[in-house]
């Protein structure tokens, strides 16, 4: 009896954070919470019918949004860039710390080819404010974290940012991949968030001193 | 070998109900299977540049169905109403015995802030029949539920029916928020669901004499 | 603590399916990924406002598409075809040596009413090639199930192939379907699917042989 009310609870918990978008943690990367795609590598062109009639926006590609929306299990609801090395800049919902940040891919089990994956990333921010033109100072570029996303774990995979304290408050993050899982032709970014937490006024007031 | 057996079955219920709209309970304010919002207090307007481009039809926002859709535990998924205190007013699939109504945040561990949420409620409910103009007898009108949304419980949360058997068939139900969680702005309405069963032809027959 | 250990493995497992599209298995008949409807019969007008404004276009209603698309647990994300026995012809993704086929209908917990399901069912496949106009040579049809969706199992269900191997490369299936469970205006189709892997070349050539 107690290993079935275990059983139960485990459950429910493990169902309650799937149901809170896979992992239930914040996403400051969400389209549906404000955020955008600012800044791509130039697209891939899938040759679908309906990408024909879009058009550009200030380079940004109609559809670079879906990598910051949920994909729900389905293989194609990602935005393909040319090549296997290239990136996204994304302008977060608000200013951050940033905390970790996760890339996902479509499941195995689901996917006709993974080749088109990233492998080799890097992902830098810092806090673009208002300046949306002018170039930002490389000092005040932090880099987030460095890894590779690995085909056989989970098909979300989140990596805490190096030196979280470290790191000042950011609204702008970017993600340079500089390979993919064996595609000469496309990267597919299936979705990217940003964990982390608002600044606040304490800290606030100490970035500002 | 029991004890997987068992595990095993618990998961597969609970995914199953989790996979059948969450809570596996036929809802009757789905907007897929008919039911629209035909009244509600004033929006709210959150800037986003999509709704400037809409029209509002007979005082019924556009965006107001979102309340009456699935939210895939997703942010934003919802219809903000201006105030911490306001109401809608649903015209349902069919008429139907109401048994309970499940209201429904965003989850906790995903929310950017839920200030927002709804607090104290008050559900009625009537048979409005094709009188779509006319102002209803308040002899017929049903209290079905008064309740106070808890921010530290599931995030959707469902609510009896006072005294089922009192209450007669309905086809309309409102809901009347008097607080909220915090915001002085705005409320907002990720989801209202109504369950119940449709009257057979007997108890039908039980009504009309 | 073993016991804990294995509730919480079986929960992952279990999961990680559910989010893989509720069954973790390849369907070359998505929509998002490729495939779409080349033909079907009479198609049921549900009069939903909507409706009326679309035209359809060599015979396929633009609607078609719903049944090669995940539904959410949702009714009403299916397709109506006009009475109880009709058919469907789906173009798939790629070229595949069909494995199985899976039939969905919307979850008994959610559903307003299951008479419109589909009962009596066929499945054949065959290799139509660019040929999209020419009759195809019945010797080519292949037979891949012969089945009776149950309204008491599982609202998704997976029938294998018969004599898998004896079947070749498909691109093309269809779905007949000569009863429903008890609609006399309309039959609905949830959801088709089809599993299988592509030819590699050694088979490419035996078949070409
Ligand atoms: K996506
Ligand atoms: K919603
Ligand atoms: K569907």
């Amino acid at each position: 009896d107690e290993i079935r009310e275990f059983a139960r609870s485990v459950v429910e918990k493990e169902i309650e954070k799937h149901a809170a978008d896979g992992l239930g943690r914040v996403d400051y990367a969400l389209a549906n919470g404000g955020a955008t795609v600012v800044r791509h590598s130039e697209a891939y062109d899938m040759r679908r019918g309906n990408w024909f009639l879009m058009s550009v926006r200030n380079g940004v590609h109609p559809n670079a949004d879906k990598m910051l929306k949920p994909s729900f299990g389905e293989p194609g609801q990602c935005f393909p860039l040319k090549g296997s090395s290239g990136f996204v800049q994304i302008k977060l919902r608000a200013e951050i710390i940033p905390e970790a940040v996760t890339l996902e891919h479509v499941a195995k089990s689901v996917a006709y080819d993974r080749s088109s994956a990233p492998k080799d990333c890097r992902i830098s921010g810092w806090l673009q404010g208002r300046n949306t033109d002018s170039v930002i100072d490389t000092e005040k570029i932090f880099l987030l974290s460095e890894f590779t996303y690995d085909l056989e774990k989970s098909n979300a995979q989140t990596f805490d940012v190096l030196n979280s304290a470290g790191s000042g408050v950011i609204d702008t993050v970017r993600l340079d991949f500089t390979s993919n899982h064996g595609s000469a032709s496309h990267t597919c970014i299936y979705r990217l968030r940003v964990h982390g937490h608002k600044p606040d006024s304490v800290s606030m007031m100490a970035i500002q001193s």
